[in-house]
């Protein structure tokens, strides 16, 4: 795509055509500019068939902003809308509506509460509320759920890649296997849920960190080729980096060539005064290859060299990994952990794709209309009565129970105070004979969780750095029981309505039936 | 991400760190401007777990020459990288290099052959071609993977679902769980591999087609939350888009009360002299309620409305689908084959992440380096017989049999003429034992895949038109053997080496080892 086509492509007109069909219906019966109510959830956690998420971590709502803030109607974007015809060759927007669009076709006049990113989420919550005249805020949902889902799906499988590598040195890699230019979206959210660089060097620019990365086989090939041997390879990339010396081993042969080579040019650059960095594994059995090579590496004199390894890594593969490493390094005189404290997860396919699992269904549902100054809850109805939305106006806390854990995510009406509810009940959201009571000398937090960001298009929200993102996702990550955090068949977290909220939404549904 | 920041992250720093650093490596030490090659191609079809992919359809070129024509070094992107530093704190690139890049980093140099976007295309052949200088030639792989793996692996997944659903009118709705701006390189390879359309407006614009769409459930709730019906919205629907009258029925009651309600606002269409286009399905049952409503629709005298399905369709789905309907149909005195003929699919996540496999496997290897006017084979050895890429410069020939169908695609070398050996001899491309010769007297066609697209950075491809890729796409699936196209457990396509190709991949491996 052109540069011209990329300001139309990536513009305001980067939504769905029926936002446009609607609110164009909207402003012909005129309630373009009544306010509505839309809350974004998603329903389920990413299950990626052999493991599944007990918690997700928000993303994407910084970009989503940015977005919202320069996306307008463009001379060029209402010509497009003036061509459109119907079946009838009549035109399908007409000039009142297009005008309209011209005049009022931003997003400042909405208001959006969201929980923060890098925040630990569940199903069902809302994520993003957005209130505010019905057209604009319904034309929004596209972009909204495009930005927000992806991030969310990939700070989340970044998490659990984090959670199951121990929390050492994570990757991503992705690049070159991501859906186009959701690369760059890809790589801020792995920042954001688990990864500690990436690869991509203009997002790591953006981000304000170092782009990591060292060499790939087609260097070796290159000197090979050439009538040259790996270990020219290898020294040439020690001249060039002598600081940052980090091999890739496997070109050739990675136990006969690629890391005895790396250990005569680590032995060189450590009499010119150098560290020499590490190495990387990119094929064969990497657990296998790993306490193999820090045998090599051990006897040679270098404990401390990293092992980087890479190729179609996961959260479930490096679980393996690691399970492999701890029964084979005694059988070659090596400390288990000493070997696992070395390792450093380059992942790329199966991070930035979220392989298993590539979406996450989060919708945006209208849940409310104001009516004469009183919001007149709205409600969609399902035979699957887990798909009904929670109508309303509503507020999320966090309860936190005794040893301050987090135990249950509650949504309740607006104008509700649970903690002066004692005990506190709560329902589940859908079934209704599930329901406990705490009383409230049992709670030891009750935590509002969305935040107001947009006051009427006015960003009155304070952008969190990545490094205060980081460090409320590992606060939340400590506050769930290890059982929620587990990898696979993590235990259930609850997420439970007011009795306030239950009964509304009961009233809802019978009147809407 | 703002528009500054846009600038940077998908302009020439749209690539993976360690690009540069080899970069900078064959700058120091002289072989920045050797010539090279690489080869672009996948190693295995998706396999989506429960059904596999037969043939792939190639698609993504055009994006890329758009972005190889635009990507410069700016001096923003020439600061970052002067920023950067080693362990050590010292520059990471040196200035001689930046400088370098500032002049020289371009793909002016670069000579570029590929197979036409909507072609058939199968493993371990050569889709994309690149020859050029050495640096710059490697610092294009992460974008060209980026641009290429993601389109074809869409345009492979559209034309599958194309195929499930007989043909009928395909739409693309995948743009809410898409990667974020990847949305669009997702809908263009939709629209090139098997969809009609997209909802996708901005894209719709870009690619010249109307872009589709009516109404979601929202539409139905506002009017109910103000006190009115779904048939009140339906109503409000008809009269603002009176030609385009398609209508989503579940937002209550399907059976009950969306298609009664739609039958209504139908009739009065009608009488108005309009003629109403469908309704959409987007839950429960789709087959029996597919079924149940065409069979509403026809007691009413609306036989030939629509019937659009959506909701988690993919391939699989589809196929199902249809067979319940062949099996229901009757039951409900109605003609299978006429409720199939009126169906009409949207499909949005399964199509825009491939799911079940959300990434092709396509890498970039060097195959050969040019040393005093002759390519000299490059080799990656690997454990795995089927990873070794096949070495040197090559073309590629589509054979045909008598009956006029594709058989094999054959590698050889590039002075090669395959047309004048007979019999042809076909070797299979890394078991030693596995062979064929065909006579030339049973071969009805060989066709050469690769056309010229850069010559030394100048584009010399006549771009195909939407409408010519999508004929290509035609003509290569119809000259398939049927078994081949079949969604699930497909027959198998032959790739082959000639035997002077094959003689020249086994002498490099023995050289390398």
């Amino acid at each position: 795509m052109n540069s011209g086509d990329e300001a139309t492509a990536y513009g305001m007109l980067f939504t769905d055509q029926y936002q446009l069909s609607m609110a164009q219906l909207y402003y012909r019966t005129g309630l373009h500019e009544k306010e509505a109510q839309f809350d974004h959830f998603f329903r389920s956690y990413p299950d990626y068939g052999s493991h599944q998420a007990g918690y997700c971590i928000s993303a994407g709502l910084e970009w989503l902003l940015d977005w919202m803030a320069e996306a307008h109607f463009r001379e060029a974007d209402l010509d497009y809308l003036r061509g459109q015809k119907d079946r009838n060759g009549d035109r399908l927007f007409d000039e009142a509506f297009v005008g309209w669009l011209k005049s009022n076709g931003t997003f400042e006049a909405l208001t959006l509460h969201a929980i923060p990113e890098g925040r630990v989420v569940h199903p069902n919550v809302p994520l993003t509320v957005v209130q505010g005249p019905l057209a604009m805020a319904q034309i929004l949902e596209t972009s909204l759920l495009n930005h927000l889902n992806y991030q969310t799906l990939i700070a989340t499988k970044a998490a659990r890649i984090r959670h199951s590598g121990r929390g050492k040195l994570l990757l991503d890699f992705g690049m070159r296997r991501a859906q186009g230019r959701g690369a760059n979206a890809g790589a801020r959210a792995a920042l954001i849920g688990g990864a500690d660089f990436t690869s991509n060097v203009g997002l790591s620019h953006v981000m304000g960190l170092p782009a990591k990365g060292t060499h790939a086989h087609s260097m070796v090939q290159v000197f090979m080729a050439l009538g040259g041997s790996e270990l020219d390879a290898f020294r040439a990339y020690a001249d060039v980096y002598p600081n940052d010396c980090l091999l890739l081993v496997d070109t050739v042969d990675t136990l006969r060539s690629g890391v005895p080579n790396a250990i005569t040019v680590f032995e060189e650059l450590r009499r010119a005064g150098h560290q020499p960095v590490g190495i990387r594994l990119d094929s064969g059995d990497l657990a296998h290859l790993a306490v193999r090579a820090a045998q090599q590496l051990n006897a040679a004199g270098f404990p401390d060299v990293s092992i980087v390894l890479s190729n179609q890594l996961d959260e479930l593969v490096i679980l393996q990994i690691l399970t492999q490493i701890q029964e084979e390094a005694s059988r070659y005189g090596l400390d288990a952990d000493a070997v696992i404290d070395r390792l450093v997860y380059g992942v790329g396919t199966r991070l930035i794709t979220s392989a298993g699992d590539a979406a996450l269904d989060g919708v945006y549902k209208l849940v409310a209309v104001c009516e004469n100054g009183a919001w007149q809850p709205a409600i969609k109805i399902s035979e699957t009565p887990d798909k009904i939305p929670n109508p309303g106006h509503k507020r999320v806390w966090r309860v936190s129970d005794q040893r301050g854990r987090a135990v249950a995510d509650l949504l309740g009406l607006y104008d509700e105070e649970p903690g002066e509810l004692d005990p506190l009940v709560l329902r589940h959201p859908s079934e209704p004979t599930a329901q406990r009571s705490i009383s409230q000398d049992r709670i030891s937090g009750l935590e509002s969780l969305l935040v107001e960001v947009l006051h009427e298009g006015r960003e009155v929200y304070e952008r969190p750095s990545l490094e205060a993102m980081r460090e409320q996702r590992d606060q939340d990550l400590q506050r769930l029981y290890p059982g929620v955090r587990r990898i696979m068949n993590p235990h259930h977290y609850h997420v439970s309505l007011t009795q306030r909220l239950w009964d509304l939404k009961q009233e809802s549904v019978a009147s809407a039936s």
